[in-house]
């Protein structure tokens, strides 16, 4: 849809008619009169800060469109739709809503859970029996697998349903999506938790090691640079798990920079791993837990940077060494978002409604608009184009030597982070 | 000194004069007058956010003040006494000075190190050598204690030094002050991570376990419910070093609270000790490092977190259970500060000076006045009040339980962190 980030154009030829009563104007030629009848939301996966802003932007939609009669809130994403468990969401008080979209995680619950053919059967049926014609599932790209599934059951059974996913995650890692929703905020909490570290590893120097969340992509590992204003100014090495993490090279690296700066501070993906593919994590935790979803779980553990620091230790004898890993803070802190992601977080839900009352079923994707300015609109993808797959950084954001990110990077990232606080030097110092 | 944290009084009859060329009024009778020449201040131990507002502080008021001569900044504390390495804070320009207040982590740089009896004296030959009177330095009670010797060889030499000590530590372990500066706004980054978690834990059910700074003292730890508004809000655990730890009864309060609310948000201070004096960190790392101070590393590793989730993990199986560190987040996030506490930050710097003007030495401590409005002022009191101890926490502000926090501590602590960031819940959820 052709609606910006930053500034909001509320009437376009191109956006469908919002007006109560009225057939929406069809995207496509050929495309049905969308159903009457109630709608389902949902959110699933990892909270993020602006989740909450998604929720609010679908049930801000739904209630101006017609065809739309009540919004049911599953709580706890595919378990509520399964335990017949709602939340009536068509009568929240528009105070009460604007407050939510400033809270982060998710309102309605959150889950984990990956239904089987036999589970998407019986959701399906849950919606035939409450008259569902429309299903937005907020989450990520297990949540537009499970919304796919359900997707194809409605078509077998001739129901019509329109399913549309919308997109979030911290990690970044979704096809077609110029960027998720959730990612920017995530990636200015990191920037400022840097910018801070840094000051504090410039206070007491030292080796500094910190873990960052995301399992296969560095999107969020890389927006640790994003503070960076000197030349002396840390991270000094970033290591994500799009190359292959040799400790060996990790070690002396870590010892070229603390000769140039007496100190060192490290930015390290959960998720990097060897030349092989096995993660740093996975090689250390003989009986690692995994979750619902087959992935080894990397988070709510301080494994793998208590690790590297032992391994600094071991080779700088008597050096200071620390690690932190940040751990759930990243999704979910109180106070700490990105302006333009949570613009943008409302605007992908209420577009799903849009997109659901033209288009069908899809995963709303975030196009960003080439230009000096950062400009986003949105568009609408196949859902198969999301469901399951996962997308690495580029490698132009990495540098050659595969440990320090590229100003390409700061080019894309930098607009979806938004502003960080500003930090002063005095001085001589 | 009569001055209010959120209303500052600009004049008044007990605030001593900063007209340049001019005597102070002396606070006591038989005061000597201050003794013209140079200032040297310094910052030492752990970083907090708001420590460069106390080093403006100085820097802003000893500008003022005729005797003070030049004003030499100690890079890393004592090791830039020792090292003759200053850098000239005389002519910084007031806008550097506060972006600079607003920075996290010692503007100085900081340093750990305990200078021994020889060091103290080399540290006061430097002193003389550049004809230094004034010595303000910004720490915990390990520099208070340094303050202290210092002082304690001028006055053997009978060099005319006045010595002041300006509070922080984010541990709030000060004695004789109401409370430490740097507390009030790692309170705020822990209660507003905590709310998050809170809602995190609520959208992904199950165990959470998160480890807070606070060696002896449990202040911060406690700071963890200021967010709490519902009922069944996080976290649901407390555990403060000023109760000795019990694993087992740790575990049957888990699973009591599992089962009242099918979920449970933890909060423990990475200083936890059995009732031997034992930490649980201590047991746990065979090869504990300690620092200079003798104190054992409790922060910078997970180790704690992972060992409590992991008896969890045993007497629940299947739980998700996860645990997170705080780690140095909380004392240098960049971002996140409370007004209160950086405007007092600012007060007991300039107060400093004004103090060392009319009173000589002695430690700046602040006062809360009784009422129902929040106000503190400042007062001097000796530095061997501070030097060397800490102060836990107040039994009151724990449950007889040991597992939760008190009302009584609400009322301290909230003016403190000030304002959080407002958080909504759903109708029905």
């Amino acid at each position: 849809m052709a609606t910006t980030a930053k500034r909001s154009r509320t009437k376009t030829t191109r956006r469908p008619s919002t007006k109560p009563r009225t057939a929406a104007r069809p995207r496509r030629s050929g495309a049905a009169s969308p159903p009457i009848g109630n709608a389902v939301v949902g959110q699933s996966g990892g909270p993020t800060v602006v989740i909450n802003q998604s929720l609010v932007g679908v049930i801000e939609q739904a209630r101006k469109v017609a065809p739309i009669q009540r919004i049911l809130g599953a709580r706890h994403g595919v378990q509520g739709i399964l335990d017949d468990d709602f939340v009536d969401l068509t009568r929240q008080s528009m105070a009460t809503l604007e407050k939510v979209a400033l809270t982060p995680a998710a309102a309605l619950g959150s889950v984990r859970k990956k239904p089987s053919r036999d589970e998407c059967l019986a959701m399906f049926e849950t919606f035939r029996k409450h008259d569902v014609r429309y299903f937005f599932y907020i989450g990520g790209n297990d949540t537009a697998e499970t919304a796919n599934i359900v997707l194809e059951i409605a078509r077998a059974e001739r129901w019509p349903l329109r399913v549309v996913h919308v997109p979030k995650t911290i990690d970044n890692d979704l096809r077609v999506t110029d960027h998720c929703p959730g990612f920017g905020s995530a990636a200015k909490f990191v920037a400022q938790a840097f910018m801070g570290d840094n000051l504090d590893n410039r206070s007491l120097r030292g080796i500094k090691i910190n873990v960052v969340m995301g399992r296969h992509a560095g999107f969020l590992t890389a927006a640790s640079v994003l503070g960076r204003q000197y030349d002396d100014d840390g991270p000094h090495l970033v290591y994500c798990p799009e190359v292959a993490f040799d400790e060996k090279r990790f070690i002396a690296d870590v010892k070229r920079v603390h000769k140039r700066l007496g100190r060192c501070l490290v930015a390290v993906s959960e998720g990097v791993h060897d030349k092989r593919g096995v993660t740093i994590a996975e090689k250390m935790a003989a009986k690692a837990e995994r979750d619902a979803h087959g992935n080894v779980q990397l988070s709510g553990s301080g494994a793998l940077g208590d690790h590297l620091a032992g391994l600094v230790r071991k080779a700088m004898p008597g050096m200071r060494v620390r690690a932190d890993t940040f751990g759930y803070l990243q999704r979910s802190f109180a106070g700490v978002w990105s302006e333009v992601d949570a613009k943008e977080a409302r605007l992908v839900g209420k577009d799903a409604v849009r997109y659901a009352m033209t288009a069908r079923s899809g995963t709303v994707v975030l196009k960003r608009k080439r230009g000096k300015r950062y400009l986003c609109t949105t568009s609408l993808a196949p859902l198969n184009k999301v469901a399951r797959l996962t997308k690495s950084m580029d490698r132009r954001f990495i540098n050659r030597a595969g440990n320090d990110i590229t100003p390409a990077f700061l080019a894309y990232a930098a607009p979806l982070a938004g502003k960080l606080h500003p930090v002063g030097r005095l001085r001589g110092m």
